[in-house]
């Protein structure tokens, strides 16, 4: 039976705030963000990631991260991250570095297309980049754990990404921890750059659950150790459905966003679904016995609050439908 | 690897004119009604249920059924059916019986709440109504095959539904067919009263994946002989990842609606999202190699048909973001 495989727990990130605003239009009043935050912190979310450290330029919507950043009313056993691409995204997180809790990411692209699309430059210039964001990790002390694979189910520009290429892309992160901590070691160590985490991003939704199946047992069998998180899009419908394949292969890690907020900015499809919906995977979860930690009601009531932020409908169901009549999970 | 146990094919019935117009508020034209169904013959789809022979106080969206059912254009390898729950939809059923497959249903209630909700009386009654219907089905020379568990998941009036009671229920149609076949043998056979499919309908969303596998394995332990179809809808979101589920145990019929519409009139959650959406079950099966039959991209175009029919958004994320691009499956 394959549900045995099925974790006892799940640890959700929700990245509504991030992604949320970032593809949003309008301008959002840096107050309205940092309810949606305060929200969050009240719904037993135990990791949320709140800005986006990048150009304001590219991204307008996040040209208040520092604002947000310093607003929100942080909780102490929350972890609350931010994203950032360059040396200027990580000095912004620095100035933060009270309020935040800054991890390094190694950022990969499985798809040579979406990487010039998504961060203006190729993958070979990306892992150059990437290389010397890490030793700035390690001189700012900042620990690097994580290699996140973008575009590593497909991608809109190119098509299909076989396998071969997210693995390849793994071993380009691997490599740069490796010489890292080798030349880090060289002039004294100070960070910390020991992978532990692999996040699998299926940025423009073209995952379904058999690819979810055979590209974490790849990726697991290269790197047993190494814990595997994914970072789903519902941009097709398919998203839940390849959270559960992902739970049936024992991931246990997930990014999520209240409502279903969100959608890549540079992912060519306006209108579409973004990442999967928070209060979806806690009840997905949940329902099967998987413990989330999460008030589901409190975590509607944060939908709702985020409709209101945003001034749409977002595209969540279940924050139509409602929770389950009567039912209540032990939090 | 339980991947294996995915079957090649699947047959969906996509149910969206008759499950999308019962719920609509505003009066639709039949023409529009005709529209729609004429653009799934287009889709490849081998079965569409074209509407409603029930109560046009209860169901004002259905008033017109004989004049959809009349004036649509049958293509001559699809099967049109219908819906009805007494002696009334019966006769108006065989009014078209020259255009349409009429085939015999046992519906049975799982949630004896929903029962009282959905068809206005309790579940002993419904028997009584049952019995009495597939002894009419079959002077009418209308073969009966299907036993159909509604609520087999969980009810909004109730709660959670034990499966015992959906095999209860399951037992209560075989002991209605195997009685109709000895009365009917004892004045002279006509019809045929032979179960060859269970269909388990999720008719409030409260199913989840491993619900799902647990009433499926449950189901076929005891009739392994006897073909499993879900209905499914898509009410809280979990509903393609349930699709999914079945698959997995092998379940290879669905009932779905195209665009996501529908939803039940009786089911207390205004707005919620319809059915699972007959697009996204297509993409879900032909991404992982399983045959549909179904030309996605006239199924796309059914789909935004559909939203001007009803006048507003469908809840299908894959009609908002589109197909794959540059991907083609087999038809």
């Amino acid at each position: 039976m394959f549900v045995s495989d099925l974790p006892t727990r799940i640890a959700i990130t929700d990245e509504g705030p991030r992604e949320g605003f970032q593809i949003e239009k309008e301008c959002i009043p840096s107050a309205d963000k940092v309810r949606l935050i305060d929200a969050l912190s009240e719904t037993g979310l135990k990791a949320i990631q709140v800005c986006s450290f990048v150009s304001p330029r590219l991204v307008p919507g996040w040209a208040d991260a520092d604002d947000v950043a310093a607003n929100f009313k942080p909780t102490s056993d929350i972890n609350y991250s931010a994203l950032w691409f360059n040396q200027r995204g990580i000095d912004r997180a620095l100035a933060q570095r009270e309020r935040l809790t800054l991890t390094g990411t190694i950022h990969v692209v499985a798809s040579e297309a979406f990487c010039v699309k998504n961060l203006g430059r190729g993958r070979d210039e990306n892992l150059q980049q990437m290389r010397s964001q890490t030793k700035a990790h390690l001189d700012a002390d900042i620990t690097v754990g994580k290699i996140s694979v973008m575009a590593a189910f497909g991608c809109n520009f190119q098509g299909r990404v076989d396998t071969s290429e997210v693995l390849a892309a793994i071993r380009d992160g691997h490599a740069i921890a490796s010489e890292a901590n080798f030349s880090d070691a060289a002039i004294g160590f100070r960070g910390n750059c020991s992978i532990t985490e692999i996040a699998l991003a299926d940025t423009m939704g073209w995952a379904n659950p058999a690819l979810i199946t055979r590209t974490v047992a790849s990726v697991r069998s290269q790197w047993p150790d190494t814990a595997i998180r994914l970072h789903l899009h519902d941009t097709r419908g398919l998203g839940i459905a390849n959270a559960y394949a992902g739970m049936c292969q024992g991931v246990d890690r997930f990014d999520t966003t209240v409502g279903g907020l969100g959608g890549c900015p540079f992912a060519a499809h306006p209108g579409a679904p973004g990442n999967i919906a928070t209060e979806e995977l806690v009840l997905l979860a949940e329902e099967m016995g998987i413990a989330t930690g999460v008030d589901l009601d409190a975590l509607l009531a944060a939908g709702h609050l985020a409709e209101k932020v945003v001034g749409r409908q977002l595209p969540s169901a279940l924050l139509r439908a409602g929770a389950l009549p009567e039912v209540t999970y032990h939090v």
